[in-house]
């Protein structure tokens, strides 16, 4: 692979979590995400990750091996107060230097323990030791200090495992201190969020883009019916990491187009939709079968939606569309729950009820068992109506038999619907 | 920690993942918690894990280095047919073994490319190589097949990284080849799915019972308003392992009571009320403002739902409450819509019009902002009707800011009243 960038080599880290329960068949380790994340934004690329269990040879022994070979260690967890949490002692012993009590923190901590009002149990004093020459990284978020100790290749930081203490430590104390000791350079980020497309043929798309360059590094998620374009561009200035997001990132929004709902790489298409209706001062209103109300939460998940989400209908059942809704029995009796008829005054009839701007609705076979010869399992019809009376419009789907995709795909297609309408593009036929 | 068993000393594995993409800030491994719960149940403990980027040294030194500690070591990804796939190679290496061409893997492959209809790149050739004297695992969902290789103190294997293939390679391959290479024992397991309690409250109560220990292991996993105990035994005997769980698994009962809304570890709480509900030939129809469809879609999730399901109202303004519940003008004035009286009202109404035999509803400041005074941000009334009209019932429940969490909360105590309920037990009050 060719490299146009003039970056220089990042440096490279590598992340111990430290913890028994965290090897349990249950646990996911996200501290280590987050910590990655802040690193790559540093240019620093981590190039192992490791979970350990409480075991103080083999954790002093991975610690020691960490150092020799990375320029960033960073361990997680096994700060606490109890014996099994050994990792202040095994980071000493890999560095050759001494645990010293600290009077300072000792007084931080009988503090925090009158604060909350609890008395300090002769074990917390384990966690008022220092790794001798360790500056402290504050934490008040918990009982344990982080720390940071400068080495010849780079630096060590200990740091404590609940997320809610470690997160903003890493903002807020560990970056600042690693900044300084990484080459000058400039990392930036472009994202682009996806429907409409699956993940191969995304893939086929903008691969033939992307796989020329590995600066900037680019990473696609998928989730269902979701996709996630992540540039990460190092330059040695900001004009030329810019440059860099420009030459990978302009030819591939060109071949997706209208299937980029935002460049927040933040964004839902929930919130997309959300924006898009408060800015035009419209409303919305759903009449779900299928997707039974999964809209209708993921409208209302945004703080404020009440400003343009009216009501939401679920009618499970053929009476419920008639009684409800008032869809026609004869209609009902004619082409089925599961028709294009339905689904069109389905959503018709969520607009007028509501008074609202647009109407939704979704029917179809969700599965696992379900369908007919000519709709089988998985096939949905989706729906919107608007105040073009002339133009309701349906799209029908057809996917598997997983129940919890085709939900999940009948939301994403239908809120892309509205994005669409919105936006004045083309639907699909 | 005192252990009253007699079982044997645990077999140890290690796993190691390989991929430089699974050192992205945005990739959890969670192919290694499948392994770890099936080696779990063999009695084998995983002691580390590891995540690798593509890099043939470093790889070849972690497997000698897991080979030489672990029982059990697998290996995860890497076995593509690109250059940077690098496992098959690296784990040669470490064994200081041959890489084999195999022309039945060779003729297998080809037969797979001919039956979907694509060419066989030359690149795929290297998926034809085998470890000297390696059992292969048919891979029927992939191009990659496993291997597995005995070694004097276990066996090594080599799994493909897409879960999809992994997991049922991992049960029906790689499970029934390792049970003969370990001590025969009987392992057994209990689970508690809980609700209406927080997760230090639960630890308060239950610690003193589990935490004398060691075998069964106890882990307990909290999601929003959802707890779970999970107890692992291990025993010489079925009788032992019984025994084991009983032991500590009947006092855990005891303390928790009607909080366990099942003791099977695959359910949810809205599948165990679709059960009952079913059972009881009852039906239920849902008025939501402040959950916006969530218990709605969430009681829609069971394939069948229509069985007990009738319909949901999801009415997010004064207006539609009025006009779709039916809920008199001066009662929304008088109380506000976020009220004790305005709940219930909406629970009836939800039953009324829908026929069903229970109406649930949701009114509240989810936040992040909003509410008043006397009902600040995080208050909720989440209200049940039923067939006894002397007796709808109203809860309030307060909690912080965080709107997803008030959201998830009030879902899973309103479900919880219809559970209760449905059981004769008393509601909070």
């Amino acid at each position: 692979m060719s490299n146009p960038s003039s970056a220089p080599k990042p440096k490279l880290a590598e992340i111990i979590a430290i913890g028994s329960e965290l090897l349990t068949p249950q646990r996911v380790d996200t501290n280590s995400l987050i910590i990655t994340q802040n690193l790559n934004l540093l240019g620093v690329e981590v190039f192992t990750k490791q979970v350990i269990g409480d075991d103080r040879e083999r954790l002093t022994d991975a610690i020691q091996r960490a150092l020799s070979r990375a320029d960033i260690v960073v361990l997680i967890g096994g700060l606490g107060p109890t014996e099994d949490d050994l990792t202040r002692d095994a980071a000493a012993s890999a560095l050759g230097r001494k645990l010293l009590h600290s009077p300072e923190q000792e007084a931080i901590l009988a503090a925090r323990f009158r604060q909350i009002n609890r008395p300090m149990a002769q074990n917390n004093l384990r966690q008022t030791y220092l790794i001798e020459g360790a500056e402290v990284l504050p934490n008040p978020n918990g009982t344990a200090p982080g720390q940071f100790i400068k080495t010849p290749r780079g630096a060590i930081a200990l740091l404590p495992g609940p997320p809610r203490e470690l997160k903003p430590m890493v903002e807020r104390e560990l970056v600042p201190r690693l900044k300084p000791l990484l080459p000058p350079q400039v990392i930036k980020v472009r994202s682009f969020r996806i429907t409409g497309i699956g993940e191969s043929d995304l893939d086929t798309l903008i691969a033939p883009i992307y796989s020329k360059y590995t600066n900037p590094v680019t990473t696609v998620l998928s989730a269902i019916g979701d996709l996630w374009v992540h540039l990460r561009a190092q330059g040695n200035t900001e004009a030329e990491a810019d440059r860099l997001l420009k030459e990978v990132g302009d030819p591939i929004a060109a071949v997706l187009g209208e299937r980029v709902y935002s460049t927040d790489s933040e964004d839902t298409l929930e919130l997309t939709v959300g924006r898009l209706l408060r800015e035009r001062k419209a409303t919305v209103a759903t009449a779900e079968s299928c997707t039974g109300g999964i809209i209708a939460s993921r409208l209302t998940d945004a703080p404020g939606s009440s400003d343009y989400f009216i009501a939401g209908y679920v009618t499970y059942t053929d009476q419920q569309k008639h009684a409800l809704l008032g869809i026609p029995q004869d209609l009902l009796d004619k082409h089925t729950a599961v028709s294009e008829p339905v689904a069109l005054a389905m959503a018709e009839a969520a607009r007028r009820l509501s008074g609202s701007t647009f109407g939704l609705a979704t029917t179809g076979y969700a599965g696992p068992s379900g369908g007919t010869e000519s709709d089988p399992v998985g096939t949905m019809y989706l729906a919107i109506a608007g105040p073009d009376h002339a133009n309701p419009r349906c799209v029908r789907v057809r996917h598997g038999a997983d129940r919890y995709r085709n939900r999940a795909l009948a939301t994403q297609f239908t809120l892309d619907l509205l994005r669409k309408t919105l936006l004045g593009m083309p639907l699909p036929s």
